[in-house]
């Protein structure tokens, strides 16, 4: 994997990091400032502009609001100087949702542009070669 | 709206029009061959690679495997020589999905890189300026 596939895991991982965390100012800072920005929460419509995205997020961030989950099984894909990164997000029990998040280089770093995340439902998910735990 | 965004929409009519036509070889036709692909059908794990994301969309566009659909609410979200387009798919009895389709500027044409659709759940709607019918 080249390093700009693992600059994009990185900035992926900061994400769910942000999420995990409850972290509405750390989930502020990731999403993009320069570029269009949009999210597609489980089973929502579809938010556009970033203030509409983060008040979004800030409605997430609250405590009892967001499910505890982690980051599985995610691959990056670069497009020049954007990138989407597909991956599980795995609940506590065992359920699992399929995530797109865009990334855009935005003055040297990686900022987020859109989310999508959807449940898999049961009895659909591939066969893969085993991996290490959720992180 | 400028003429990229136009561009981008246009992309985004033909991979509903090849959807709604059940048309796998225009489909296949309008995926990225240079670049990364992927796609996340609805309740599905993760398709990456071209041929079985292809492959994904033959089971898919098979007589009577694909609700017909129309797409609506598009909105182009241009990042350089990447774009993503938000929009809803609309089935016949009104139920909507919300879909990310990512493009990608491939000699000179847009191509796709990644779908990813998620049923909005009922009372998910947000509310919207009028538009014209879904087309």
């Amino acid at each position: 994997m080249g390093r700009t596939e693992l600059e994009v895991l990185e900035a992926n991982d900061a994400f769910y990091r942000a999420f995990r965390g409850h972290d509405a100012v750390g989930m502020a800072a990731l999403w993009a400032e320069d570029h269009p920005v949009a999210c597609i929460h489980p089973g929502s419509d579809v938010v556009t502009g970033r203030d509409a995205v983060l008040a979004s997020w800030r409605a997430v961030l609250v405590p009892g609001g967001a499910p505890r989950l982690s980051c599985s099984h995610a691959e990056p894909h670069v497009l020049g100087e954007v990138a989407f990164v597909t991956c599980h997000e795995v609940l506590r029990d065992g359920a699992r949702l399929a995530a797109t998040n865009v990334f855009v280089r935005e003055r040297g770093a990686w900022r987020m542009s859109h989310h999508q995340a959807t449940p898999i439902a049961p009895g659909q998910l591939r066969p893969r070669a085993p991996v290490g735990p959720a992180n």
